[in-house]
């Protein structure tokens, strides 16, 4: 996507082989971009949060391997990059893919062909990213035109936290769609939820829509249920962090009450994906899927941007205050109007997800 | 309630017949209370937000015509003391209906009777409201005592805004009953929805329920629906802004999703109000009552305590993204278990209501 009205991804290979990324932790008050030379500068990356979203980290863990392979192809050298680079997120799911592709593809070479094979493997994981969330959107977009055909004026989507092209290398699963409709020419306006506490709305959505030019204003998280009382939103696309085989959708805090006013309401509630997010081995969102509870401060206390331009974090809680910080909820299937997949529009029920995905199913019990 | 295990009212006389109150603008960092020796000194406050909440509004204009009178009693300086009140914040209904009845008592009684009468008339418009609000308290308190009867460990309570201590003069219409639980001994554990985007969970009732000894937890606003999935509350119970003749609920922006959850989830969803806040007027809440857009900055800024003690704001939303603010929504009745007024806990049905409040139905078309 654009970025100063500059195509974008936001990992890249620059100058003698090195990465290029963009400091995430800085937005959306200053867009900076920093150079990654090592493993040891990728782990810190990924550590740190300045990449973040599940496909960006594994690209970036990729290209950390890759980097790491420049430095010494020795098989001791690719061992402790791996053990470096995968104890950064122990929970992310694609980190520890993308890094068993890389050793998969590096382990059975000769050491003079591995610097250049790593290079080609890392590139090839941020190529399939940007297919699959390309695809997703290409998917989502007959959604948004859909709509676009029965009424005047422009498409009103709302979202929930990030699943954009920041969190991805590329379109961004939930923001796929809105982009796609948005250079076809198709007016859309995004309410963007700040989802609180990370408000990872406010300050990433909001801003990689502004850079790409697509019409949005930011709400509080409760904002949405009034604004679907009043026909103001058409369609609710949000991403997920996890899909059951029966279709539930764990996401970030606060998603299950947007689908319950989507519903209340009759506006229509997707949820899109790539199918690498569909964990068949869970059924029941609710009861089995663990919810992760994260730091008070998170909640306790918000960093943004002073008058004068510093970077101020201030407390917003009483002292001797107890805080409690859910990270994630789970919205029943009967919920979701559908899942947008990279291959197509999916019903959120057992039945059409294994006929969507049949080589998945070999794996369940 | 208790401030620094003092029991305090939100407004009192002190000294010279002047008028104490709190700065709520300072909490929840800082707790001060401030001398108003003159109307203008009460009009400042109220327009400032010194003083918040409708009922407590009212007391301070009451207090201020008193204050007006103590200065000059004649006819002219009591008519520019109301000119000066009314305007402080127009749509405050308790606003104008306090200073109408300190106008009423004062205008045809003798001058030189009218300082005594109108301290007297200011000091019967608080103490109703505590009477009022310790009603609702001893009619809600069995709704938890109910509960607590039936269930190992604390009562959870979720409650959204301040509709608290804070708002009125004492108890406050939603803490009233979690207050009188707690004073009988009841264990009470109160869920705190932060209430972005002014945040009055966060800095009001979770400072007043800390300094009352009530077990409290602040949660961001996304949280409710998660807790209500996992039987983690018990009742919830909220204040409101303006009740409808069919039962609808007006309240801080977000509430309308909470009752969407409790209703999924089989939680009780209760509305505390004292009665003038329903206007028979007003049927369908949803399609008739005009909802407030407050400015942007609510949203964009927040205001809280740097790690070295200054107050600072700082933006969280990026430069050029617009934002909307709506201030409140509306709970149609469907969602609402039951209204908890001075009089009893009432159906949030017309038929009820009518009944509850037969001399109100005079003034109804």
């Amino acid at each position: 996507m654009k970025v100063n009205g500059t195509h974008t991804r936001t990992i890249w290979v620059e100058g003698d082989r090195s990465i290029g990324t963009i400091d995430q932790t800085l937005l959306p008050h200053r867009y900076a971009t920093i150079r990654l030379d090592t493993a040891e500068d990728a782990a810190r990356a990924i550590k740190t949060m300045q990449v973040r979203g599940a496909p960006l980290i594994g690209a970036t863990a990729a290209y950390g391997m890759a980097l790491a392979a420049r430095a010494d192809a020795s098989d001791a050298a690719l061992e402790r990059a791996y053990a470096l680079l995968i104890e950064t997120r122990p929970t992310a799911i694609n980190l520890k893919w993308a890094l068993d592709e890389m050793m998969g593809s590096l382990r059975n070479r000769p050491r003079e062909e591995r610097v250049a094979a790593a290079y080609r493997r890392a590139q090839e994981i941020a190529d399939e990213d940007v297919e699959i969330n390309a695809a997703i959107g290409r998917h989502g977009v007959k959604l948004i035109e859909e709509i676009a055909a029965r009424k005047a004026g422009p498409v009103n989507v709302l979202t929930h936290c990030n699943a954009g092209w920041l969190a991805a290398v590329d379109w961004g699963p939930a923001t796929s769609p809105i982009y796609q409709a948005h250079d076809k020419g198709i007016a859309v306006h995004v309410w963007v939820d700040e989802t609180r506490p990370r408000n990872q709305g406010a300050s990433l959505t909001a801003w990689e829509l502004g850079h790409h030019g697509v019409p949005h204003t930011v709400i509080a998280d409760n904002v949405g249920g009034h604004l679907m009382q009043h026909a103001q939103v058409d369609i609710v696309i949000t991403g997920t962090d996890r899909v059951t085989a029966q279709g539930d959708v764990a996401n970030k805090i606060g998603t299950y009450m947007k689908a319950l006013a989507a519903k209340d309401n009759g506006v229509p509630f997707y949820v899109a994906l790539p199918s690498t997010t569909i964990d068949f081995a869970v059924c029941d969102g609710v009861n089995e899927i663990p919810i992760e509870q994260r730091g008070a401060e998170e909640v306790a206390t918000i960093t943004g941007r002073t008058a004068d331009g510093r970077i101020e974090s201030v407390r917003i809680v009483p002292d001797g205050s107890a805080v409690a910080n859910y990270a994630f909820d789970v919205t029943p299937a009967r919920l979701v109007t559908k899942l947008i997949t990279e291959r197509g529009v999916v019903a959120a029920t057992r039945e059409a997800l294994a006929q969507a995905f049949p080589e998945r199913m070999t794996t369940v019990k």
